[in-house]
């Protein structure tokens, strides 16, 4: 994974494991439930990763796009398909989304590189 | 159709006609180019539609949430798909989101009555 | 109860109902946080209904301003009390922020209107 | 002016008194600001008004867009002056604007017939 | 103070003294409005600091969260009323604000480190 | 120009690049219609400039910032008129929006800097 997935992942999960040893149970189960959304439920999980990601897009946070495309690379998604879901994120939010989806997809080609990389 | 949802198209319509007749170009274009998001792709047109619903949640506006019930239902989505995407928006979007639940829930709730008035 | 409070109340209390009968585990379960982060931890709650106040207005959310308005009201806080904390609301949200003022003055005034009545 | 206007402005007027009457000296201080922000400065006035047409629209608040609808109207723009601002809002905010603009055509064409009534 | 708190603090002092030195009278005023809606008044100034760092964190803003977690740290709260008041920001603005929820508790640690250091 | 603008221009050079190279045709147009907007129109593309960068600060982009500012010094603003209609976005926008202030002032004494540079 690039140097700068690696901080994001690395930063993320340091700081997910102080907030949950932070002791505060509403959190804990707020975190829990966050996960939970995005289990297998009337719907597949893999559609609500893509609804997470569109979601992250038009609230416009950087973070939060890339952890869902994190996992859409992961559930199975194609380029052309996260390109779809980003342009109804485009026309939702409008151009100022295109910083965000300037760097989703510098996001994708990372982690398509890291495929890459993995296949060989 | 509810005399709530009656009203919300018959402006939505109104109003949408006055803004093409308008005259202006880009305005005109942004209409075709939001109406095209939502049509086949590389993603399916009925995921899109579930894509706009959960963008305009979190996003927290009721009259796209209107639009996009409407359309997702038109799309054959089930109660609990939609109440699925819905989660997904409440975690995502917080309860600053709750009373767009209401507001979706009883747009599926008039929708549904509807449907069921038509297969009679 | 002034006329709009109530049917704000009614509705909020029967969509709630029907959300809750819904099914859906994950939209039960936050209901039940968003109701817990309010109660006395940490902070007392008298407190955190301050913060809820303060988080929806500059969310710029009515029917959140109205719930947290009747909640602190209940608390205990002054008209005195309430105004410092919509004005930092104002100060942090801006301008866009002041018709959800207008709307914070008014359900302020129907609810003490109210107690006024209960009192005689 | 339409019933519809005519019941914004002066809900408008009675709250805005109100607040002022409150006495919180900071409230009244931001609402001079507030109306200082648009006076003669750098910019004409003329020019800000439009600024705060468009900061309303993108924030998507449709008192805000009727009140500085109602001041550019004055101001002397016409429907298509204000249609290019407005398009300026629909790219940079996306379709979730589209509610507010329908509100705002709606707003111009009552303005318009007003204007008509009064040359009359 | 940390490296990544002393240069936003650096940078915050600087820009502040070089947009209060543009000479522009209504932001110098909207700075000292801003100032004064943390002072002592009908709610104590403590109270007004944490209501500024739950608006902060719900509007999703890092360098306001860090301002007023640096205010509220020297107001005197305990890590367990910040992570409850941070609890209601969660829940009040959803999982989008889980980023900044990891960047505060990071600010956080670095002050307690710096108050821990200056005891010694 | 300074390195940061550099870093600014040249990602967002190639990462335009990309997106327009990606083929999604609703994308491609988006960014067609985001470049017409500004063109001469029913009001001068100077002014529509201006609507562009405050509708970013309102929005609290600093990319967005730092590209609308570029194009308002190119289109030959002066600092007092920038300063003017920042101040706009800081009233409807609120507190929340100064640390895009700081960072638009820094942009803007980078551009004079690099003008200065040119000039001599």
């Amino acid at each position: 994974m690039s140097s700068r997935l690696e901080q994001f992942q690395a930063f993320r999960k340091k700081m997910n494991e102080k907030i949950l040893a932070g002791g505060h149970l509403g959190i804990r189960r707020f975190f829990n439930l966050d996960t939970a959304a995005y289990r297998e439920g009337a719907l597949p999980g893999k559609t609500k990763e893509l609804l997470g990601l569109v979601a992250s897009a038009v609230l416009r946070c950087n973070d939060c796009v890339d952890y869902h495309i994190i996992q859409c690379v992961e559930a199975g998604y194609s380029d052309a398909e996260l390109q779809d879901a980003l342009n109804v994120s485009l026309i939702v939010g409008g151009s100022i989304v295109i910083p965000h989806l300037r760097h989703a997809y510098e996001t994708i080609e990372l982690l398509r590189k890291d495929q890459a990389g993995q296949a060989r």
